[in-house]
C-alpha cells in the first residue's frame, strides 16, 4: 500500500489522508447517499443544508466559521448554542432571494466545524480565531464568522486588518462596547469595539446603551456613532452611514442591535432597536457603494422553543451574502 | 495506485464524484481541519462526535440511521426532532464504558444523513426504510435505527426479517401497540407490534397501557408480554425474557417503556415504567445469550431546555452497542 | 310557540331550556356529529375524551368537578391551569385498566364546566365549592374534585362530612398543611388539613415538610401521620394506613406527596416522595377494605412543554376510580 | 308540543338520540349548570367561551371547524395543537369590538369538535375536509377553518369552489406555496396555493420566501402576488389588493404572513412580515367591497409558555367575522 | 459599650435594633464586602444592582416597592414573579441614560422588600398597600410600585390622592379596566380604573379591548380614552394627552398597553399596542409639562427563558425616573 | 452630631461606614421594615429567606458563598444562574427538619453577595475564591460554597487544606473529573478532582462516566472510587465510604451525582445516579463519624419553568447543615 501511495504521490500531502484514500479505494462499495444527493436522504447539517457536492471547501468562495465561544457573557446564557441554532434554521430557508432574483449559494458556501473554545481565558482564544481566519483568508475565502459572544469579532477583525489595508468596521449593536476593560480583562464583549477601534476606524449603528465613560470617550474622540433613535425607520441614514466608511468594510452584526421584538434571543435585549428593513437598507447601501470584505453575526442566544430569532439570523447571513455577491463592486486590484 | 486510478478511471464511476475528485485533485490546497483532527476545531455533529477518519462508511461496522419520521403521533409533538437531539447529546458522552472496560466506537460508527420523510402516507415511507436498511445490511453494516415515531420499526424489522431467518423481536414499550388499524391506516405507532408480530415472533416488555381489544388479542394468541409491574426492580426477569427469544434478536426500544421520571420526553408518558438498570440488565442478558442483529431507539420527543432525556437515549444506544460488540456471541455461520 | 311549550309542559322546568328545545325541534337539521360519535371527528375535551352519549349527566355515576382555584399559592404559579391540563391528558389514556381487566368509564363519567373562581377571598369560594359538591352528591353522584390549590379540599370535605357520618380523610401530601393560619387567613393550602381535621379525623401520608409548630401539634394531638421515609418502598404500610381509617373514606391527593422525579409539576416539590406503585398499593388496599366515598387530586402546576406529570395525574384519577368501582365493597345501607 | 313530539317520534330520528332524549326525559333531574349559564361555573372550552345556549348548532350562523392536521410540516412541530390553543385563548377575548361597536358573537358561533386526522396520507384527509365543509355549507353555515397546517386549506377551498361560482382566494402568507410537489406528494403545505390556483384564481399577499421555480411560475403565469415589502406599512395597497379579487372571496390566512415579532408561533417564521393593522386594513377593505364567503386561519404552532400568538390568532378570527357580518355587503341572490 | 449605647440613646429607638447594634459593636470584625463595594463581589439583588451605600433608605429620594400580588388574574399566571424578574433584569442595565445625559440612580433608589400578599381577599391587601405607600410618602419618598396585578394600583393611588390634591391619573393599558365588579369583587384588575376614576380623574391610553358596558360607561361619562389605533406611531398625540391631565400626575403603566411584540409577558396580550418610542414620547411630554408625583409598572408575567420583556420593564422604570428627575418642573410649593 | 460620631469613635473603622453611620444618625427616621421583621413585608432574597436580624454576619456561624462562575462548561449552559435559583428556592423551605427535630438556621446563616467572575481565565478566579474563602474561615465561619461550575471547588478546597491539616475530600459526582487538562487549561470542571487530589486525598462516590485515561489513572493510583451501581440503593456502603475518609472532611457535591430523575438540571446528566436517600444516608454517616469542616453544592443549571431541582439543591444544603450542626462530633481542639 505504501508503494501504491507513493505512486499516486499522496505522501506529499501534509495531512493523514486515511478517510480520503479509503473513499477512493472503496468507491464502488460506498453507496451514493453517503456523500451525494439521494432523494431518500435529507439535507446535511450545513449552512443552507448544502450537500458536499455543493459546498466542498476547495471550490467554495465562502467559508462559514462557527465560533461557539461564551466566556464572559453577563446576563443571559447560551450564546455558545448560537452557531448550531443558526445553521439548523438555515436548512429551512429558501435558497432563492426574490429581492435580488439570485441564488448566492451557487458561489459555494462551505460550513466549517465549530472552533473549539479555549477555557484558559479570552486572549488565547482570540489568537486562535485570528489564526484560523487568516488561514481561511489566505485560501482566498470570503469569511463569515458566526458567534458566539461579541468578543470573537476582535479576533476576526485582526485577521482582516492585516490583509485589507484601509479597512473600516461597521458595527450593528445596542451597546457601544467601548469599555476599556471589564470583568478583569480587556478582551470581552463589552470592550470589543474599543479594541477594534484601536486598530481600524469603526462606525457604530443602533446604539442605545452605554456608560457615562463610554459616552465621554465617544464625544472626545469624535467617534461615528448613530443612536438607534436616529436610525429606526429612517430612509436616508443609510447613505450617511455608508459615507462614513472607507472603501473596504468589515461588518460586525451584534444581533441585539435589532429590536427585541424580532430578536429577543440575545443576552441583553434593549428596547427601541432596528427593524429588519432598517438593517437590510443599510447593508445594501454599503454593498453597493463599498467593498464588503467579510462579516460576522454574533450574540445569538437561542430561546428553547422559539425558532423565529434563529431563522432571522440565518436569513440575515444569506441576505448579506446576496448583497455582497450580487451587488458588490468588483474587488479592487 | 496510480495504476489503480487509471484503471478505475474516476469518470467511469456511477456516482457524481465531483466532491471526491476535487478533494483528491486539490488535496494540497485543503487545510487539514476540513476533514481531519485539528485541536482547534470541535467534534462534528455525528454520533459520538466522531471525525470522518474514525467513522468513514467503508470501514465502520455500525451504521446509525436517523429517521425523523412523525406522521401519526397522537398526543405530544416533536419526535421528528428526536434523532438530532440524540446525536447532539451523544457528542458529550464519554466514549469509554467503565462497566465493560471497552470503547465500542473503535468498531467504527458511521452516522448517515437523516432519512427524508415522505408526506404521502406511511406505506411508502416504510418501503423507503426497508429499502435503505436492506442496502445497509447488504453492505455488511450493523444497523441502528434512531426515531422518530415507533411506526418506523416495522420498516426496519422487515429488512432484517428477510435476511435473518428465525429472527425474533424484543420490544421495550409502555404500550402494546397491537391495534389492527389506527387513524385509518394499519401502519402507525399504535399498530407497529401487530404488524411486526405478523412476520416474526415478538416479546413485549414494560407494557402498562393497552386497550381491551389488545388485551384479548394477547390472551387469545398467547403472546409473550411482560407487564411493567413484573419487570420493575426484578433481578430475575432478565433470564425469563431472554429465554422467550429465539437465537437472533432485533431489539426495538420505544423510550416510553422507561419510567417518565428518567424519560419524560415521549409522546404518551405512562407512569410506572422501567428504570435504567432494569433495561440494562435485560439487554445485557440478551447480548450474552442471544445474537443481537440490530436495534432501534424510537419516540424521543425532545423537551426544549431539558437535555437529560436526550442524553439518556444517546447513552442507551452506546450501552447496547457495547454489550453487543464486547459480550456478544460470535455470529453463527 | 308559547302554546306549544305549554302543551309539552316545559314551563315546569326550572331551567331555561332553549338549547334543548332547539335541538329537539331542529333535530332533523342537526348533523349527527354535533353530539354523537362520528369517526370523522375527534374526541371532545372531556375527561377520558368521552362523548356526550357516554357521559351525559343524568346517567353518569361519576361527576368530575374541575376547580381551577389559585389564590394563595406560595412558590410556583399555575395550578389554575391544572384541571385543563389533566383533562387534556386524559383524552390520551387507554380506557381499559389491565391491572383490573376493567373499563371504569362505563359507569359514566361526566365532566362539569370549571367552577368559577371568586376573587374576594377563599371563604366565599369554599362556600361555593361546598354548595356545588353538595348538589352533586344529592344528585347521587360520586364526586371527584380536580384542583387547583389544596385549599379547595376543605370545601369538598365539608360537603361530604355533612352527608357521610363517620367519615375520615386520607391525605397524600409532602406537607402537613396544619398551620392555623397563613397569609392572613385560616383558609389556605398550608392550613387545609388543620381545617379538615377540625371536622373529621385525618390520616396523613408522605409528609416530609412541616414547621416546628405543626410537629408539636401532631405530637400533642397524637395525629396519625406517616412520614415519607416510612412509606417509600414499603410493602406493608398500606395495611397499617388502611386500618387507621374509618369505614367511610374521602381521599385528598396533593400531588406533591409523590416524588418530584415523577411529579415535578407542583408548587413546592419536596425530594424524597412516594413512587407510583407506593400510592397505588395504598389506595387499592383502602378501596378493598374501606368505602371510598369521593376524592380529589390537587396542586397540579402544569410545566409548559412537559406533559408527563399531567398524564400521571389523569391516570391516577382513573386508577382510583377503577379501584373504587371494581374492588370497592358494596356501599353500606 | 306533546303532539309535535308524537309527530316527530324520536325513534324515527336517523341519529342515535340517547343523549338528547335523556336530557328531555330527565330534565327535572338535571341541574341548570350542566348546559346553561350559572354564575358559579366558568365558560366552556368553545370559541369565545360561548355557552350551549349562545352557540347551538341549529341557530348559529357560523361554524368554527378545528382541523388539527399536521402531516407534512417542515421545521417546527406542533401545529396540531393550534386549534386548541386558539380556542383556549379566545375564551379570554372581549366579545365586544370597539372598532365596529359590534358583538359578532350574537350571530351564533358554533364550535365543532376537532376533525380527526387520517394517518394514511393527505389525500384522504383532504377528502374528509371537503366533505365535512360541504355538509356545513349545505346547512347554511358560514365556515371558519382553524388549522393545523396550510395543506388543509385546499380541502376547504374545494368545498367552497363547488358552491360559489366565480370564487377567488385571498392568501396571506410568507411563502408562495406554489411548488408542484413536495416530500413526494402534491398535497402539502408547500404546494397548497398551486393546488388552489388550479381551481380558482388566487391573490397572494405578504410573500417573502419562494424558490426560483416558484418565481418563474409566478412570472410566466402573471399571477397576482404582493411581496411583503410592498404591503408593510402601506395605506393604499388594500384597495389594489381588493380590486384584484372577484366578488366572492375566500380568505386563507397562513399566520406566517404576519411578522414574527407579533407571530413567532409558526413553523417557518420569516422576518419582514405584515403588522396587525396591515392585515386588518386589507381584510376590512375586502369585507366592504367584496363578499367574504368563508375563511381559515392556519399554521399556529403554539409556543409553550407564550400565549401572545394564540391570542392574536383568536382575535384575528373575531375581527374577520366582525368585518364580514357588520360591514359585509348583503349576499347576492 | 452598653454605656455608650445609653449615651447615644439607642433604647429610645422604637425598633428592635439588634442588627444595627451588632454591626456597630462588631464593626471591626466585619469584612468590608458585607455591606460595601468590593470588586471581588457582584452587585446585590436591588433595583439597578445598587449597593447599600448608594441606596440607603434614609438618603434615597426614590423608594421602589415590589408588590408581587396575584389574586384575580384571568388568563396567564405568574405576575407575582414580576417584581423579582424586573429587579433581576435591572441589574444589567446601564445606569447612564444617553438620551438625557444623566444618571438618575444618583438621587438614590432604595429597593424595599416585597410586600407580603394577604390571601383573605383584595380589600385587606389594598389597605396594606395604601398604608405602606402612605408611610413612604410621609418619609418624603418618590414611590414606584412594581407589580403584580393591576389591582394594586388602586391601593397606590389612594395613598397619593390623600396627599396630592388635584391629582389625575394617566393609565397605559390595553384594557379599559372599567368593569364595576368582576369575579365577585369590586377590587380586581378588570375594575381598577373604575375604582380609581371614582376618586380622581383618569386619562386612558392604548386601549383596545373593552366590553360593551365599559364602552357605554365611557361614552356617557365623557371619559378621556385614547384608543391604541390613535396613538401608535403618532407624533402629536403626546401633547393632547398631556393637556388632558391636571398638574399633578400619577402614572400607572399596565404593560399590556405596549404591543405584544415587545411585551409578550403579560396575562392578556392584545395585538395592536404601543411601541417603545410611543410610550417614551408621551411620558417625556408629561414630565416636561406636568408634575409626575409617582408611578407604577404592573402586570409583568415573566416568560421562563425570555428575558427581553423583563429588561424592557426594568428600563421603562429607569426612563420614567430619568424624565421625572432630569426634566421635571420643580415641585410646586 | 459630628461630636457624637467622634465620641463613639467611628473614624477608626477601617471601612467606609457611610451606610452604617447614616442608619445610626437617622435611626428614628427609618421605618422598621427596612431592616427588621414587619409582617407586611416578605422574606428577603437570602438563603432561607432569613432577615438581617437572623443572619447578620457577625453572629452567623455559617457563611453561604454564591459563586456563579461558568467558564468552561461543556454541554448545557446556565450554571451561573445556579446560586440565585438555589437561594430563591430556599425561601420556600420549611426551616424545621423533622428528621432531626432541629432548626439549624438558628446557628445563623449569612448569605454573602455573589462572587464576581473574572473573565480572563480560571486561574485568577480560583485565586479569588481561595482568598475570600480564607478570609471567611479566618472570621471563624463554616463556609458553604454554592456554584457555579465544579471548577470552583478547587479554589474552596485550597483554602480549607491550608487551615485543616489532614483534610480529605468526599466527592459526589457522575464524572471522575480526573483529566489532567481540558480545553487548554488544568483548571476546569473535568479536571477538578485531579487538582484536588494533588493536595488532599479524595473519595469519589456515584461515578458513572470517565475516560479510559481516567480509569487507568484510578487503577494505577489505587484511588478510592465508588461507582454509582455500587451505591444506588445500598444500605451498607455509607459505612465503607465513611471509613475511607480522614477525620476532617470537606464534601463537594456535584449535583450530577444524583440521578437525572430528581436532578435533571445539570450540564451533563448521566442516567443511573444516586437517589435522595442514598445521598442523605452517606452524609449523615460521615457527619456522625467524621468532622465536616465545609462543603459545596455545584453545577446547578436551572431549567426555566422547572423548580424541583432548585428546591432539591436548596434543601440538600439545609440537610447537610442540619447533620453537621446537630449530629456532628465536637470539633477537635
Amino acid at each position: 500500500m505504501a508503494i501504491l501511495l507513493k505512486e499516486v504521490d499522496c505522501r506529499s500531502s501534509p495531512v493523514p489522508s486515511t478517510a480520503i484514500q479509503e473513499k477512493w479505494l472503496n468507491m464502488r462499495d460506498i453507496p451514493v447517499f453517503v456523500d451525494h444527493h439521494d432523494e431518500r436522504f435529507s439535507l446535511p447539517f450545513t449552512y443552507g443544508g448544502l450537500l458536499p457536492e455543493e459546498s466542498a471547501f476547495a471550490s467554495a468562495q465562502v467559508a462559514i466559521l462557527p465560533i461557539p465561544y461564551e466566556q464572559t457573557t453577563t446576563y443571559g446564557t447560551g450564546t455558545k448554542e448560537g452557531p448550531q441554532a443558526l445553521i439548523a434554521a438555515s436548512r429551512h430557508m429558501e435558497l432563492y432571494d426574490e429581492e435580488l432574483d439570485y441564488e448566492v449559494y451557487k458561489v459555494g458556501l462551505h460550513t466549517l466545524r465549530e472552533l473549539e473554545p479555549i477555557a484558559s481565558g479570552p486572549q488565547l482564544m482570540l489568537d486562535r480565531i485570528t489564526e484560523v481566519t487568516g488561514e481561511l483568508l489566505d485560501h482566498g475565502k470570503f469569511v463569515v464568522g458566526v458567534g458566539g459572544e461579541h468578543t470573537i469579532s476582535f479576533g476576526l477583525v485582526r485577521a482582516f486588518a492585516e490583509r485589507f489595508p484601509g479597512l473600516s468596521v461597521l458595527q450593528f449593536d445596542a451597546h457601544a462596547d467601548l469599555r476599556d476593560t471589564y470583568q478583569g480583562t480587556p478582551y470581552n464583549h463589552a470592550s470589543v469595539l474599543r479594541r477594534i477601534s484601536e486598530i481600524v476606524p469603526a462606525v457604530q449603528v443602533g446604539i442605545r446603551s452605554l456608560s457615562r465613560e463610554e459616552a465621554v470617550w465617544v464625544k472626545e474622540r469624535g467617534a461615528r456613532l448613530f443612536y438607534a433613535s436616529e436610525v429606526v425607520g429612517s430612509r436616508t441614514i443609510a447613505t450617511t452611514i455608508s459615507e462614513a466608511l472607507t472603501d473596504q468594510v468589515y461588518i460586525t452584526i451584534c444581533l441585539d442591535g435589532l429590536d427585541p421584538s424580532i430578536m429577543p434571543a440575545v443576552g441583553t435585549p434593549e428596547p427601541g432597536g432596528l427593524g429588519w428593513y432598517d438593517v437590510l437598507r443599510i447593508v445594501r447601501q454599503v454593498a453597493e457603494t463599498r467593498h464588503i470584505v467579510g462579516f460576522d453575526v454574533v450574540e445569538l442566544f437561542p430561546i428553547p422553543g422559539n425558532i423565529a430569532p434563529d431563522f432571522l439570523a440565518a436569513k440575515l447571513v444569506y441576505k448579506v451574502l446576496g448583497y455582497r455577491f450580487k451587488l458588490g463592486k468588483p474587488r479592487p486590484g
